[in-house]
């Protein structure tokens, strides 16, 4: 590997990152080569150092700089109302609503028995140890509105409600700014069964 | 920088890339995080290599791993028919034809005033040692075909042909799997303009 051309090297590299295509790869090493050094070093470095700086929060699952993680070591934040959601990434969009106040639980997937999934692959159990610790008031769960999304949602639900946590689910209706002319069928289907008295 | 967190620090470098916005630069350092923390660190070492080890041929002016490049050490090659063309990914691409059994010469850009490149700008000068060596038997211009890459091939012209060189520009035209039906009217016209007898 360190006999290859390092322009060929760096293609290959980046061509590993997902929806990144050989074209793609070319492109940006070419564009990297034509910066100042510094642009490329300055990558090389964040990238390196992603792993190292990264950790699981012992409570929540997400993956953060610190253990726990700043959202749980906010202590201004409610925390008996938990948003429950399947990947690190769903954290952050939901943070960008600024519309949830309490904490997370990462899953780390959804239950799939097509892909081997099952319950136990998932961060259940150190959801119940929350619900044991008496944290958890409200279960928030932000599971994806897919089958596998809509299964784990039931499954948390038929497992939390008999312990006394109050478990509620993310509205899914017609997207804001979405025209209904444009919406899709799902979101519409959706939106009439969740209708609001006005 | 070192104080923020590792993951906001990948996404915004990721992003500095053209064509990675933030959303595809959070989906690739998400996935970094999934993968083993060697794909990180050969990903890291690929792109701090690239300048270090990335040099420009004293002869084609092309980016490569030596000076001279592979193409123009390979002995067997051609070298009186010197393919032109304006960057460095334009000569792997005429490479992967392996219809160009000569040399090349990069210009590093195309004449565009409005963008203040003028001749001075490109690697011509390098190109007409090249051609004082007694290098040129015939330099195929292979310039973008909009109107930095004519012109530029234009002004070529009018330099090489009184020392003596053959100047000769890619054939464009209907690109080979396109049906006529849904080819652009500027390689239609170009198609009609270079018609061929049978």
């Amino acid at each position: 590997m360190s006999h290859e051309d390092p322009l060929r090297d760096a293609v290959r590299q980046l061509a590993r990152f997902p929806g990144i295509g050989e074209r793609t790869a070319q492109r940006m090493a070419y564009w990297l080569l034509r910066q100042p050094p510094d642009v490329a070093q300055e990558i090389s470095r964040a990238v390196g150092a992603l792993h190292a700086g990264m950790k699981r929060c012992g409570t929540c699952c997400n993956i953060a700089g610190s253990d726990p993680c700043p959202i749980c070591a906010a202590a201004p934040r409610n925390t008996g109302v938990v948003c429950v959601v399947e990947r690190p990434q769903d954290v952050a969009a939901i943070e960008q609503s600024s519309a949830h106040r309490g904490r997370y639980h990462v899953l780390d997937g959804a239950i799939s028995p097509l892909d081997g999934v099952g319950p136990d692959e998932l961060r259940i159990r150190e959801l119940l140890i929350r619900v044991h610790h008496g944290e958890l008031q409200e279960a928030v769960i932000a599971t994806d509105p897919d089958v596998e999304g809509d299964a784990t949602a039931l499954y948390l639900a038929s497992l939390l409600k008999p312990l006394g946590v109050r478990v509620t689910r993310l509205a899914h209706g017609i997207s804001v700014g979405t025209e209904i002319e444009y919406a899709d069928r799902s979101s519409v289907a959706r939106a009439l069964e969740n209708r609001r008295e006005l």
